[in-house]
């Protein structure tokens, strides 16, 4: 009996992850596709924009082009061409920095702050709405989850 | 005070929600990276490539190119130019499908399916390892939240 419970544990511990790995890959590309189209249908924008827009309002000083590309938290966006875009409409400057004249740094314009404000009032919204289906103690029970699976993850890259 | 409580209470949650997809998300970057990785080591090739591949093993009579377009877990893969590729190294066979001469039906070959069997295998090793961090209490107690949600935002899509 302890030969076959060990291995039918190991399975049913292997299957269990998998299974979570998938709800939790299902989970995000839910939450994501919704926000995705929130975001089309109220501003016209997409999500890496306002992902980009995002790293720029808790960075007033400016980041350089590499930084924004390390910070983005969702793929897909061209960070080259969004800069482009985000530059002819006026929501974010561009200038060399001032250790380096080969690197530019952008930052958000006042008029780049007040679009990316309202964006953020509405996201900040659907996101409550999307997680509204859990208990405040459900919400923070999965938050605490996360951060112990994700100081996990941290220990054993710097590990190898 | 009991007005300055619902305030700080809404806030707080508010706040709450957004760390906690903002956490969702980090996490899920955190492992896809790792899973794209060690597919990339291991066997030289991509998430979308593998991804790909398990919808197919999950589908013996095969698929049209829209299903798995449309099963598909991750984004940022090319699906024509996945199968062109799959194609090439006999890992899928291509046929008209039988009801609509139009459409073409795509499924592994004995090739496809030994090798899908073998990054499977591998691939389930690597979230055993992401996800031991976690008991198997907590697991369990993550895949109930993240199901709990998942029928949250089935409820509310079907709603609007």
């Amino acid at each position: 009996m302890i030969g076959i419970d060990a291995e039918s544990r190991t399975t049913h511990d292997d299957h269990l992850s998998v299974r979570l790995w998938l709800r939790m890959l299902a989970c995000t590309n839910l939450v994501e596709g919704r926000v995705a189209g929130r975001l089309r249908d109220a501003f016209d924008t997409t999500l890496p924009r306002f992902d980009f827009l995002s790293q720029l309002e808790r960075h007033p000083g400016g980041l350089r082009m590499t930084e924004i590309s390390q910070r983005m938290m969702v793929t897909g966006g061209n960070i080259t061409r969004i800069a482009e875009q985000l530059l002819n409409e006026g929501l974010i400057s561009r200038s060399v920095a001032r250790d380096d004249r080969r690197a530019s740094i952008v930052r958000l314009t006042a008029s780049g702050r007040r679009a990316f404000g309202e964006m953020a009032r509405r996201h900040e919204g659907w996101i409550v709405e999307t997680f509204a289906g859990l208990s405040e103690a459900e919400r923070t029970q999965l938050f605490r989850l996360l951060a112990k699976l994700k100081r996990h993850l941290n220990a054993v890259e710097s590990a190898e």
